[in-house]
């Protein structure tokens, strides 16, 4: 089972290494960084960088796609060869996927139309603006298609998306062997759990990773 | 606030990049990705590389350091450079921190000698028999050092982190812009939680990669 996780430049690297971390231990998954070109792929403030192993032409035909979000999903949606690779991905491939707005780079593909789908909180509007349903949930499913909210929701779809092609038990024993029972030490996940002032100063900012810099800037 | 996060080969890729994820959000906070050598450094199972952009000579005194954990830790608390640059380094750090089995790597350093800490619930007699007292909860506080359990912990212990850095606004913003509202398909997550039978199969492997494919195998 070939799983490409699509990198560009600027993306959010835990919205690709979440599902890596799942999916990475399928039996039987070989997942695959890909990119326009092989080498390192900055993430949104350019102090990571994974290495894409295969460019997009070397891998054409992965049963499951993976599209991770970030800033740089504007330049990669407005880039015909990566919307031409999902395209054509998506015409053989089992599970088609996103995290946060990889859904937009997905919609911006044509492959979202009319289909009810998830992104970052902050982004649901423009998913709706580039033709799909949004639902604010964590994780969606319509039919093969998979998408996932804001940056950490790609480990919760990446276990599902685990059950559906190994079985519960497999997901279940992915999820202990990475020990994911999680513990947040604040309740202020999503818009409508978070403090009315951090969500105002996110909304404030088209770039999420400003949040905590406004704040801090406050005092 | 300079943030040095330790790469090996054979580390697993989550430990790094959940931190990385939430500590690089701190207005202020350079993350850098360090290994004794510059360049690729790969995953346990070898699909997922990362960039080390300086080498351990090149950070000497990192306000917060990062240790992730992996198959790999084995072969690196047996090597004497990153201890002695844990050694070092730990000298002058503000925090001193691990996620998984990154702890067994600082207590090989003889760094959490007495001292409360945690690591992956199949580490913690490990932990022990390296002289620290194992704590069995998700991130343990003691002093400037913070470990935290498998994996997926990372991403607790660092907005834990950030809070103590840069106050509770800032971590909580960035729990919302990495809308971190985990909804976990399964309660599986922690050994008094999966089924029995999960953790047997998890527990009879010394890599805990291989419990899903045992499962699988069975299944």
């Amino acid at each position: 089972m070939n799983i490409a996780i699509l990198l560009y430049d600027r993306f959010t690297a835990l919205d690709a290494v979440g599902p890596y971390e799942v999916l990475s231990r399928v039996p039987g998954a070989a997942v695959t960084l890909v990119a326009a070109e092989t080498g390192p792929v900055r993430t949104d403030n350019g102090r990571l960088a994974l290495l894409a192993e295969h460019s997009l032409d070397e891998l054409a035909q992965p049963d499951i796609v993976v599209v991770p979000g970030g800033p740089g999903e504007v330049a990669a949606r407005a880039g015909e060869p990566v919307l031409q690779w999902l395209r054509k991905a998506d015409e053989t491939s089992t599970w088609t996927t996103s995290v946060c707005t990889g859904s937009l780079i997905l919609a911006a593909a044509g492959l979202l139309d009319g289909k009810r789908a998830t992104s970052h909180w902050l982004a649901l509007d423009a998913l709706r603006s580039l033709g799909a349903e949004p639902v604010p949930e964590r994780v969606v499913f319509d039919g093969k298609f998979v998408t996932a909210a804001g940056v950490s929701a790609g480990i919760d779809m990446a276990l599902s998306l685990a059950a559906s092609v190994a079985g519960e038990p497999v997901a279940q024993a992915i999820q202990l062997g990475i020990e994911y029972d999680p513990q947040p030490p604040f309740d202020a996940g999503a818009p409508d759990k978070a403090p009315a002032e951090i969500v105002n100063v996110l909304r404030g900012n088209s770039r999420f990773v400003e949040g905590p810099q406004a704040l801090a800037a406050r005092g």
